[in-house]
């Protein structure tokens, strides 16, 4: 997992109090292009307010990125903290402070241990190599069960390009863990414009389409930087871009199914399709709605074959939709028809397909033309036994 | 628990499967004023289009409610079952089969057992009797562990006024049971426009003020009957029934608390009041978002003083305001001001506060003069583990 142009690496500075790796740094050889998106919740990580400014230039030298804390709701000396770890890094890395972009994960509403990060930097800066990338995938997790990485390689533009990506765990899963992170990089010479089209392009459809528990964290952060190293002359036009856009957004669909498996105490995974709704906003709230319902979600855990829930869910997300036109299929085995329920052989037979893994729930409005989905998994005791834990 | 006017009764008809009074019907002396306020679910049960077409006349002689099956989602079937159980009712009481409101709750998608209920309408018409409240307060229960009544009396305009008022658990609480009901009914003389009003604002106040597990249901039907014997003259502005409308806030508010109490699996009850928003609407979003939080509730759950989940709820709930002027107070501890942590002894008192009972949690944007609340639960694994259940 080795992509030309980037060093990074990991390690253990204190900051998380069940140990474990929670510094990263990954440094680029060169300033490359940059693009990020960023959480939309007024709520916003000091750290996120930083990046996000720096990031607008569309380059990037670096990103210093800690778990075990959040740093949001730290107030001014929260903005001051994330600064001055950023020059600390940059005066070792010899690099100016503003190429340096800050991410934070973890306890929200906590100072940052600003002396165990600062002391742990020249160690850190000392482990960088092209080896590194799993080893910042482990530093970024929380209460992640694993990494989630993604590592591509295709002949583009008559060159051998090469993707790689990590995330951590989406859901604000733990009491106060905030949240998703995402850091992709690649040796494609594409333009910073162009590259922020792409993951905005891309994010929208894989990390937007996945919901755990509906709340959105302050410190949603995901970054895509490119080398250019691959040696292919720079795309300077989205159109041009379509094959890397492809590769770039299988990477993040692949990541986002990873984080949503990986979901707090989740059993089981799936995808809600709404097809033939009015509107391409009535497709994604009816499909959102479905995603996100309690109900739904309790009656998925149990494998109940619960299309009721699914109609009420569906009635309260805005769509227009005519109730007696509606239909619903678990996978290839339609339950309900204009409305009604099909009855037992049609429910036992989806009832084996939600025991047997991932599936697919298809729903079909009859308003229109539009479509839209959500991953998602089930709502199970374990998310609730987590989630009580009290933060001590 | 008399109301000069009505007549109840409940039995058991075999609609549950197991077993309970699950049929109830309330007859007034003559035509009474009525009033109701139905769901704003898309999909709406079969009895509630009927009711709420008939209601609009503004007088009703009869209310005809079961239990255990919600007739929902069953189609053309479902319109004429509903049709022909008031048909049958009317012509056992020798009324006008429009003169009936028809209510359902239970098991969504499964058709009405109709011979049963048909079977049952001539004993239920003959228990008729004034003080058949209570029983009918039974018969129309589902999951809910207890009935929810409330009965007030008090002199207005010269004379005693009564109400008596009925409720059935919110929160689509069981797998597949649908909803909320709540009936109300007066001896007051009140003008059927006036009487819709007051319901309408009663209700926005009251119910539309609290969440269990943020689903509506297909079947949410509200209905106020007045019959006028009370003896004073007929209230024909909304102006001139203020006192009657605090009375009937009262009550509504009283029934209100009494579901949230009896939620699915809630071990505590609490208020989200948001004060200092910046209109009327975003006061509103933002206690509804806070109080349906996921992570706001497993934090309540685990008696958590998890301020930094509430920024989180804020921040994504589409209110304006600037983080960094949030104050938050659980009763009267405040656990965070200016958007960051007071730190260990104010979360060790509002800790306490949580583990002794209902509280209230108060939250300042200071982002201008407007306010709203929310009634709420806990979430805990007894939710999970009731609604994942199999509906068999």
């Amino acid at each position: 997992m080795i992509v030309a142009g980037f060093q990074a690496a990991g390690l253990a500075a204190g900051i998380k109090k069940k140990g474990g790796l929670d510094l990263a740094l990954l440094v680029a050889d060169h300033p490359v292009a940059a693009a990020g998106v960023f959480t939309r919740n007024r709520v916003k990580a000091a750290p996120v307010l930083l990046c996000q400014r720096r990031v607008r230039s569309g380059q990037a030298l670096a990103i210093l990125v800690n778990s075990g804390n959040a740093n949001a709701c730290t107030g001014p000396q929260g903005k001051r903290d994330a600064r001055e770890l950023t020059r600390e890094a940059a005066r070792l890395l010899a690099i100016p402070e503003v190429a340096i972009l800050p991410a934070s994960t973890g306890v929200i509403g906590q100072p940052l241990p600003l002396d165990a990060i600062k002391g742990a930097l020249p160690g850190l800066v000392a482990r960088l190599r092209p080896e590194g990338l799993p080893e910042m995938a482990e530093a970024i997790l929380t209460t992640d069960t694993r990494p989630k990485t993604v590592f591509l390689q295709e002949n583009l533009w008559g060159h051998k390009i090469t993707l790689a990506g990590m995330a951590k765990g989406a859901g604000m899963i733990h009491p106060d863990m905030a949240t998703l992170l995402s850091f992709v990089f690649t040796d494609a010479a594409i333009s910073p414009p162009v590259l922020k089209k792409l993951l905005q392009q891309g994010v929208n459809q894989s990390f937007n389409r996945i919901s755990i528990d509906g709340d959105t964290s302050t410190n949603d952060t995901a970054l895509l930087l490119a080398s250019g190293r691959a040696g292919h002359p720079e795309v300077m036009d989205v159109a041009a871009a379509a094959p890397f856009a492809e590769l770039l957004n299988r990477l993040l669909e692949d990541l986002a199914r990873q984080i949503v498996a990986d979901g707090e105490g989740a059993s089981r995974v799936y995808r809600i399709v709404v097809e033939g709704a009015a509107s391409v906003l009535e497709a994604r709230k009816a499909a959102a709605t479905v995603a996100t319902s309690p109900l739904v979600k309790t009656a998925m855990a149990g494998a109940d074959v619960n299309w009721g829930r699914i109609m009420a869910a569906l009635g309260r997300s805005g769509a227009r939709f005519d109730p007696e036109q509606v239909s619903i299929s678990f996978g290839p085995h339609l339950v309900a028809e204009n409305g009604q329920g099909l009855g037992g052989a049609a429910e036992s037979a989806a009832r084996d397909l939600i025991l047997a893994g991932p599936f697919t729930v298809t729903i079909n409005l009859r308003a229109g033309e539009f479509q839209d989905f959500y991953h998602t998994c089930d709502l199970t005791e374990d998310y609730i036994r987590i989630n009580a834990s009290y933060r001590s």
